[in-house]
């Protein structure tokens, strides 16, 4: 089965057909950096990094662009109040870009931590006015904006005489009309729908810029809508964000691009689910929102301990995207777990030497075969990671049972040993980037306790225990764990 | 004596008063990313680094502007040819920005592992389109630019008619005149100094955006006063970069504020020198400009071997900034060795219990703080890095012989031992930002080789040299020296 992708757009697993073959145009919301990155945020640039690396391993070329929002974005999502950076700026007694410089750091080293790859391209709101002003000179050269009193807005009622307006989410102009507030007497909206393109500013506001309508910002969806034409042309292939952005700022997007180029700009919408703690939505008010750095150290209420940050993305992967996630410490303790056993399975099978040519166990030959071609089918199936790993979870015993004698050596031909071998390392590494931290990182370390349980095996075929038992003691207060093989040699993990 | 900075505008060192009382505002000329930073660029952020954090350590709060060049630097740093981004898009097959992230990425990584903080701002050139044709208008309003189809050009001719054009580098207009080109039949400028303000984009152009003149793209120079200008003001206190950009970039910089604001930028240049290999200017003509990874890895004809990249900081360090500095093998492995003997007499320092309140040789100790109080004044004297070494350098014996025994324990007064501590600290950790890679950060790497060391002090106790000396020769074959101490302990370094 080649690629299908849940597009939703149109409620469907979808083929995935590139506009131009071999190459795929992505584009993913990113942060809007007026505070530390939130951990909804991370599931989505997670889900997306994989589905970048996995469109790479599938052999496409691939231009992804995530956006940083350092401007026009509003408290609330709605065209009112302060941006966040200068209530924040205010708040700092800063400039509002240093502001943005400290986020945005702060962002990259959590996207670093999390190991996901960085995109093709970063383009920033203040990088793009120019591009965000031209973008809304022409919606009202087509009659899809109005100014007043030097803000411009997107009319919706009369794009939805042509144009299917909820047409992302499914939903009526009467119902997205009911849902939405009255305009009072100093609105200056025509339509409660419409959204600003271009926002006038107040003199004592801290960021603005001249236009053709006076002085002021860009509003907060015709960023992504100009962004997205500039780098990746008026239509591209996918279109990704968290969920919460699909019902407005997704569905204004298209509005923008179809009223500007008269095309819809994105052929597959794909949005990310939510994250729930102990089963209760996330949320700060709730005070069971926690930060990366939170979880990173073990420095919340909430958390037994400290988790690594390559224990957060296994255990996000361990769901596939569009379901919920609910954050708990028995689940980030399973996958903890569950990620050094396949770290270990992974060590053990590189040791295996495939020497036999025929299988002597046909039908268990046939099984690995089956589950590692499974890995493909999963991620072809709208990038299923989690049943990747439930096959994986299903190889481990295998792989355990070879080592330990309980299957003979030879069970398995040469050409599904190198498989299960090139697999595991293509998915663990190249596609969900994991890093194998306690031991790969360190390889100093690795040769000094290597050193030190040479030692321990020596003193101890010189019954000279109490120096072995030294040795283990020692290494398990330090964190490092000795396992003792059969062969009288010791693995170890931290 | 307090803080004082040689200033390239007045030839003088001068005392150091800042514009608001205990804030400085400074901007630096940043990297073109259109390839590799370079290692001249490397020393020009390391100086400015050190300076950022010892105004800090002197108290003030400091707004620290380095921008990012992301279009607009043609080739040659001429108004001619195509610009560096498009050029390398082209070659490479991409989109520009996708250059520019690229090596804004590998510029971050350098200057991480070099430790430079990250500045308070790093605005880019893309970012601010918008500023740089503002200040350009405004300059045409003042009369200081003209057009010339769809072009426009600073006026140096008319400037210097009000003001020096060359006042930064001290050369008189028609020595300038001398040393440019006569203007040919196809030139559009008036004058032979005249540079672009703003340029005329063909459309087959990369990289251009509208203007009041049409499409086109940002001259190089405009770029630093619209930027420095926005976020530290009409004035502010110091402008930095490498002495190459004073003769030109710089002096189109004064000239611009000047013409824009008629006030002069920054009251205090301050201009990095040259790197030199073995004698003769580093360049990529000669084959002798290695890049800082070449440098990180020793992989590079000219070079013997890997330099760690605390070791070039350091090495840095040891040359005044304003002084030519030449690398060669020999010097960087002396640096390499003086560091590490700098770290072991920090250690030992911080091993020293300061508890008599009398100092038993009253000459030493008025030595020892006379020493040490020079690393503030010499620091005051422009910054000069390789005086405070130099007084350390002095102190590492006095600090050993301590420790050996041949100067007594009680010979330095309490506040002395307390002052020597401190003084080490703030100086190599947080105004040189040095880190000691080999034991500060990996501590379980400490505790396990610790290990290591008793096990072989208990072998050799108990006559089993075959033991001791393995675990000495495999540590040596790892990089791990062991040092043995007078106390049957032993030290050690990577």
């Amino acid at each position: 089965m080649a690629l299908h992708i849940y597009n939703t757009l149109t409620r469907e697993k979808e083929l995935f057909t590139p506009i131009t073959p071999g190459h795929v145009g992505m584009y993913v919301c990113g942060p809007t950096v007026y505070n530390d990155v939130h951990l909804g945020n991370c599931r989505t640039f997670i889900s997306f990094d994989i589905i970048y690396r996995y469109l790479m391993y599938l052999g496409y070329k691939v231009r992804y662009v995530r956006n940083i929002t350092d401007a026009g974005h509003l408290e609330g999502d709605r065209d009112e109040g302060d941006d966040k950076f200068s209530k924040m700026a205010k708040l700092q007694q800063v400039e509002p870009m240093e502001i943005v410089q400290k986020y945005t750091l702060g962002f990259r080293r959590v996207m670093q931590l999390l190991n996901n790859l960085p995109p093709s391209i970063e383009p920033t709101a203040t990088g793009h006015i120019s591009e965000q002003i031209e973008m809304t000179k022409q919606l009202l050269a087509n009659g899809y904006a109005y100014e007043v009193n030097g803000t411009i807005y997107f009319d919706v009622e009369k794009y939805s005489k042509e144009e299917n307006y909820g047409i992302l989410t499914n939903r009526k102009l009467e119902d997205l009309l009911e849902g939405t507030r009255e305009l009072g007497g100093q609105d200056e909206k025509h339509g409660r729908l419409d959204f600003a393109l271009w926002i006038k500013a107040k003199p004592e506001h801290l960021m603005q810029w001249p236009s053709p309508w006076g002085m002021g910002f860009p509003g907060w969806h015709i960023e992504c809508s100009a962004m997205s034409n500039k780098y990746l042309g008026k239509q591209f292939d996918i279109h990704g964000g968290g969920m919460d952005l699909a019902a407005t700022h997704h569905t204004n997007e298209i509005a923008q691009s179809k009223g500007c180029y008269h095309v819809s700009p994105a052929n597959y919408w794909m949005h990310t689910n939510m994250l729930t703690v102990n089963g209760a939505r996330m949320s700060k008010s709730l005070g069971n929102g926690f930060l990366p750095d939170e979880l990173f150290t073990g420095n919340h209420p909430l958390l037994e301990k400290a988790y690594a940050p390559m224990t957060v993305r296994f255990f996000m992967l361990q769901t596939h995207y569009r379901s919920t996630l609910d954050f708990s410490n028995e689940a980030l303790q399973g996958s903890e777990k569950g990620l050094r056993r396949l770290w270990e399975a992974f060590e053990t099978l590189n040791k295996f030497a495939p020497v036999n040519e025929q299988a002597s166990e046909a039908e268990l030959d046939a099984k690995v075969k089956k589950l590692v071609e499974g890995f493909d089918e999963s991620m072809n199936d709208d990038f299923n990671t989690a049943k990747v790993l439930a096959n994986m979870f299903e190889l481990v015993p295998i792989i355990n049972s070879i080592k330990d004698g309980l299957i003979a050596a030879n069970a398995l031909a040469s050409s599904t040993v190198t498989l299960l071998q090139n697999k595991f390392k293509a998915y663990l590494e190249d596609i969900f980037g994991l890093t194998n931290s306690a031991t790969g990182n360190n390889e100093v370390l690795g040769d000094v306790v290597q050193l030190l349980i040479d030692i321990r095996k020596e003193a101890k075929s010189k019954k000279d225990f109490a120096t072995s038992d030294k040795i283990r003691n020692q290494l398990a207060a330090m964190g490092i764990a000795l396992k003792d093989e059969k062969d009288g040699n010791a693995s170890w993990s931290l």
